[in-house]
């Protein structure tokens, strides 16, 4: 059978401010055309379907269909494939007219990873998004410039602390926290993902408490503390969450995004009554990016997707900590929060998971001064108590900062002398450490 | 290191009623201690963090953290692991305080699966749900006898038509399918899952004109048709879209409830003002469920939660048609879209892609009557029209109803012959389809 050539074009042959472009890693059966496969997904994601209907008149096709813009085999044959080649691997490259879909994050993953997300071995890698689509998405409002001026810290990498136990304590013990996080110089306090608005510990008795806690600490400090309190629901109580917490006082939100949904996420980043910062929780990001074969790569999910749905800060996972991660992969996330995306903040890299001071020198080289040191066990597990805990968590950043070198600086600061004597320095020849309970 | 005796229970061991049991594949390094493995995803995902923390009291942990009640490994060494094994496979279960969480989705889901889904190869397989936990879902408005009541069907299998192409028509060629497809005898017609509200093909006008055509319809044949309108948008949208459509006169919708979030489907669905039946779509499933070593089992993302969000219809791939998929698996989703379960009224399972009449039989043979035959091609893709298409399926029904045969049925109806003699009758016996450009 002749194949379709409406369906396909070089990239220099698509207006590229009409089409989001998706790339993908295909694997097949070396008996399939990939050609022929490649074209199926195009018309599969736009205008067809299996068998021919009358509708799909050529005129129809050529303002709406996909279009097969790349095609590379890896490796990239050439006069034979090899007889004993029993799967072919591919990067295809599709654009799709976004006129199909328009200004939206769940239409946008509907025909670029739809149906075709279930047709065997695809991993949807990378999305163009043309500046004419992403025009229609306000992003972040605050980022990186708007936090640091709430924060009055202009240039410094930020700290943050996560309330550890993960759940199961009152606001008043989780006030306590709060305040000795702050205390030791912690910029923002952040509960856990775990956490949201149990009986046990109302959202609002939180909020309240808190609060109160970070007024007195900047009496005492004149530091300010942002306090991000997560009112992940479904999206209409999210909404409602998030109102009433800020009416209540908080000068910060937090969402389990993924499993809110990234849209909710969005709706809840361009309400113009939510006038503070939101951090993007990453919980629920390896059921879409783990799979090397399938699902959508960490730097969609975790970066652009998070950015573009308005998330001023994500937590992502610290290639240092307790999660298996590439290096490579945490890095490129940062990249994707932080790069120019056409009129789109900048949005905070927040990798977190393990981390205590021993990490923070090799994190600041990699990420630079504008990303957020996030620390849980490391602040609130610290043999002097959490106030020492941020205090450590400081120390390693100036010491970071003014190039003294974290053995130099414990010298003279017993906080980070402590938490280096317990979790030690990270060794960058040591391989990745499995998850694992200390 | 000794093992916490609390962070283990034998299945008995506990209250069912508090707790949801989460059930996992794991795959690990054979040099991994799976019990310190599995008590640390328990903790990880309630009380603890990385390193002991004060406030993680013994009372804290006794009301809140998950307890690891069942480990096996597979195949089920007992008094030795063979030394050449490099990795090993365990099935293991935890059970999780739900009071941690409580009546909501996005949480149920950054508990069991939130951080721990990046730890490696481990794979969510199914979730136990107590009643007390899913006393807080009213689950689907109609169900399978609420949609039979509407369309005055009480027994016979139900024929759906999404209408294709799938996008890139104006209103007035949709009205057309639509006229054609519920002339023909299709009891649901649903817009494909990549239209929603373009420019080009407005969704209030679709409303207005598909249900002109059905009151048209019902005045020639007597039955009533279901549409259901995409109304696929960030979560806030999507409900503006919603009440519009069902003020419009709709008598259905339908969400892409896997961009747009589960839980932005069951706001929807527990919405007072939204009284008309809900199709949940299929399309990304794949990002979740297709890796054998991550994600989620089909029949969670498929079958238990969408259900339990609301949805009164699902689309999920058949094991028939142009989606690689496990016939144990489609089977499965059925099975938990139609099962007893407390309270939650039956969802119709609606098997999807590349059915067309020559399949009948074998779908009802095992899904049942409470079933919907849902084809697009097969019915605008029939050499003599869509009317026609849509009297194929109706009279493929009734010939499998009536144990008479697809070729017996045939000789007696000349559309149903048509459609055999260009899509031809299912071949038991053979391999399941790549999916592929026809």
């Amino acid at each position: 059978m002749r194949l379709d050539r409406t369906l396909f074009s070089t990239p220099e042959g698509i207006d590229r401010e009409s089409f989001v472009i998706a790339t993908y890693l295909v694997e097949h059966d070396s008996s399939v055309e990939i050609l022929r496969s490649a074209a199926a997904l195009a018309v599969e994601q736009t205008t067809g379907t299996w068998t021919p209907v009358p509708g799909e008149t050529p005129e129809l096709r050529k303002k709406h269909v996909g279009r097969v813009i790349a095609v590379h085999e890896i490796p990239a044959h050439e006069f034979e494939v090899p007889r004993n080649v029993e799967t072919r691997q591919f990067i295809v490259e599709i654009a799709y007219p976004w006129v199909n879909f328009g200004h939206q994050i769940p239409m946008l993953l509907s025909t670029v990873f739809g149906n075709i997300s279930m047709t065997g071995k695809i991993k949807l890698l990378d999305l163009y998004l043309p500046e004419k689509f992403v025009i229609g998405f306000r992003g972040p409002q605050f980022g990186i410039q708007g936090i640091r001026k709430i924060l009055n810290v202009p240039h410094r990498p930020l700290v943050l602390n996560m309330v550890k136990p993960c759940t199961g304590y009152t606001p008043e013990q989780g006030a306590q926290m709060f305040y000795q996080a702050a205390l030791g110089g912690v910029d923002i306090v952040k509960d856990d993902e775990l956490i949201a608005d149990p009986p046990f510990c109302p959202m609002m008795d939180r909020v309240k408490l808190y609060m109160e806690k970070e007024k007195e600490v900047f009496a005492r400090t004149g530091e300010r503390t942002i306090y991000t309190v997560n009112v992940t629901d479904r999206p209409d109580r999210m909404k409602m969450n998030a109102k009433r917490a800020v009416d209540g006082g908080v000068n910060g939100l937090m969402v389990n995004y993924l499993t809110a949904g990234i849209s909710a996420l969005q709706a809840l980043a361009e309400d113009p009554a939510i006038h503070v910062p939101i951090l993007a929780h990453l919980d629920f990001a390896g059921a879409f990016y783990q799979s090397p074969y399938s699902g959508l790569s960490s730097h969609l999910v975790l970066g652009k997707l998070a950015r573009l749905a308005g998330a001023d800060m994500v937590v992502y996972p610290s290639y240092y900590g307790k999660f298996p991660f590439l290096k490579e992969r945490y890095v490129r996330i940062a990249h994707h929060l932080t790069e120019l995306f056409y009129h789109i903040k900048p949005t905070f890299p927040i990798p977190g998971g393990g981390v205590h001071a021993g990490m923070v020198p090799f994190m600041l080289e990699e990420l630079g001064n504008d990303s957020v040191i996030a620390a849980g066990g490391a602040v609130h597990g610290h043999p002097d108590g959490a106030v020492a805990g941020a205090k450590a968590l400081r120390q390693a950043v100036e010491a970071a900062m003014s190039g003294l070198g974290l053995e130099e600086a414990a010298k003279e600061h017993r906080e980070l002398k402590s938490a280096l004597d317990l979790w030690g320095i990270y060794d960058k020849s040591r391989d990745r450490l499995l998850f694992d309970l200390k």
